[in-house]
């Protein structure tokens, strides 16, 4: 039997790292400068099951640092579609997790559920909450993932056909006016600047930049035009800080400022 | 003054594996398996510079490795967009190259002029040789570069699109059939099979792929559907063998077989 | 011409990290909790230059962490002799540095003039202030200097032979006890315990705890019995906090302290 | 039920590389070019228990690759005491062996068991035969055993107190003089010179030494004085090709060479 339920039942808030309720349709896949509306469907649960707790979820976490890029993009143009390639650290996949005689000196190809999980993940988190339901967005996802001798910290190449094709100066205008939810509430977790916009031209890099804010921002650099969607850019996370615990706690504090949580 | 046109004067074969003279119209961008017949340039050198000799250029490691892998597909089906990831060796930058501190542990998501490299010899070498020109394939490339702690070979996350939107059945029997000249030929320093196709969902990985057929050969594995451009693949080659020496030597005996070298 | 005297002339106290004066025997070799009475030379400098300022260096990063260590073993016992491994990070060759060629997957046993230098500064650092001048401590040093694939933090395995051959749990004591002056005048960038002993049997590492103390403590774990020198244990500090920036800053701290700098 | 006595109660001659009788007083911890007469406590075995077979085991790898090169050094001048420092692949580990999150950018200083079996196997290994077991080598050993990011090849520091205090001359003398029962009998996996001498300052380096030979040659560099023991220098070998599978077939090869096997 699955435990969040149960918990929910009982009268508890489940905010879950875990993948089971990520894509059922009642339960919010929760990152705050995203999507801080989907909390929306707190009140569906407790409707439908009778629950006084509930359950929200936060995503996977590729799927997290990618989706904190494309909010601010989605907001001001509309994203249509977006190929991904990650380059992720091996602390994503848990201890004792990748043997060091696979990743030395290695790039992996393959990430078991990965590539499925970005792409069915992304837009639901992008989707609108119409009061009753989250309606998925019409983004089409292709992900490519990579496991890289790396630590902590996931790189993302990204690339993305935007509507009406804006220019660079309106994409770059794009991430440094965003100004989410958690920012204007000034919640305990979330970092002043959600997403840093580097200049120098090899810019971010994981083992230089994804500390920063105790891992809770993201950093896009190298942002550019692709000849076949239209812009790229290079993106970085912290996949256990904004994309596991990190994120939960955030979740958490976002309920509470809300008052899901007495 | 370039040494070169010197040498081509004074009745040299020049294989060369500096940029200089790449995207000259004149001076065939030669990876034999994909465009032996641009080897017709040689005439059309000597013709208008009154040279015995000649300038023969090998790519850029990263576009060499993905025509390789493009090919096939082009000849099979025609290819008219590609978005190709790498995650390249450090041994591309030569040495003392990349400095341990910028790339332990790290991911450099920027290589000095390589995306342009790659964005445009790829088409002149899928080119296709008129008799007096090469004319430049009508493809769109997008390249996305990123250095990482790997020593040899480069890794590639490659998205097509083809016309006619073949079946995944259909690209891995253009790739298992493909049978280009200089294996044809039997060329000494040609691998028997061009293409590798793998099968293991993991595969290739550089660390235990790259080696093969003293590197002459390129590996492609996890040939799925790509929701935006149709197809997608990784790709797996040798960058100082068959991106670099390797490739000028095989470049020198395909001259060699077809007369130009007496 | 060397800068360090012309700053002493003019009055200045200068604070070296720099290898010219280290082993000059007026000069102070400065690591505060290991032998604060040396700054006495100060006197001595000033007597025979007529400077009204004076030079204080710091030692070699290895030979720094490494008498961090001795130094409550030295005061509780007596060293004799000393056989000292290190394992030594890439930080320490400066920017560019070590090429990434030579270390990815790699080991290097030779760091130029670094086992001199430790062989020669530890009796130094480790002798008594005679009024006049530094008796160097009867020591003797083989040092076995390598390179390794990590960024920051030197890890050195350590054989000793001291006086009297105590136990391991006197051994253990010494290490806890110790509490030299930077840790009795509450310095500010002195760290409140300057040894660290691990008990965990696979401690010290250093990805794991260079950091700590900002990377002004050192760390001891795997206190054993060595069957030729009688006493062996691992040994990890921050070669470019400790071991470079960070001690010249206790340094100027100590000497402020006394009374060196007005 | 351990199987090897049972295999060779059954006449089959068991080459293990398993830890279990290493130890065993009437089994050979063999390595050909160090101790071939070990080979006669076959007869020990047979007499003792009647059996037709006989087992016959490897050594641990890093002691494997420590007695090859003491084994000239003991048959010249008398090897009195050994410390040892050993920076050890993953390889050594096994698979899964080394987490990733365990050894990237990191120095372990601790391989469970690993500093015992040096320590006790390697007086074994240069003990003598007197015709009936084998006397263990008054030599003091201690080794203190280290895990690094690198793949295949374990990297030595070597420490050695000799008899009679010999030049640096005579060691040099005595490690390319060497040639013992394996090159004279021209087995098949015995490399034609057992110990390479380097004479770069920087060499063995694993990365770029320690396939040579298809990993069954250990390489010596780095000779020189030891204030303390008198000598030390840098040691390289492969753990995996000389230190367990190339090592048991070698061995294989000798008891077939001297008729143990019919």
């Amino acid at each position: 039997m699955e435990l969040e339920p149960a918990f929910a039942r009982a009268g508890a808030m489940v905010f879950s790292n875990a993948g089971a309720f990520r894509m059922s349709p009642e339960v919010p896949l929760l990152v705050p400068e995203v999507n801080a509306a989907h909390l929306g469907l707190l009140e569906v649960q407790r409707h439908h099951h009778g629950w006084t707790g509930g359950i929200i979820t936060n995503a996977n976490c590729t799927a997290t640092v990618l989706v904190m890029a494309l909010a601010p993009l989605h907001e001001a143009f509309g994203v249509e579609a977006v190929l991904m390639t990650s380059m992720q650290a091996v602390s994503g996949a848990g201890y004792p997790g990748v043997p060091s005689l696979d990743i030395l000196g290695n790039v992996i190809p393959f990430i078991r559920n990965e590539e499925p999980k970005v792409e069915e993940e992304t837009p639901k988190m992008l989707g609108r909450f119409t009061g009753s339901a989250v309606e998925l967005a019409p983004i089409t996802v292709s992900a490519l993932c990579h496991r890289v001798p790396v630590i902590e910290g996931h790189t993302e190449a990204v690339s993305v056909k935007l509507k009406g094709n804006p220019s660079l100066d309106a994409v770059r205008e794009a991430f440094l006016s965003w100004r989410p939810e958690p920012q204007r509430l000034g919640l305990f977790s979330a970092p002043a600047i959600p997403v840093h916009v580097h200049t120098l031209e090899d810019r971010p890099q994981v083992r230089r930049d994804v500390e920063r804010d105790e891992g809770m921002s993201v950093h896009v650099g190298r942002i550019r035009v692709c000849p076949i969607l239209g812009l790229k850019f290079a993106l970085l996370g912290h996949n256990t800080e904004r994309g596991a615990a990190g994120g939960s706690i955030l979740n958490a504090e976002l309920a509470h400022a809300k008052g899901y949580i007495r």
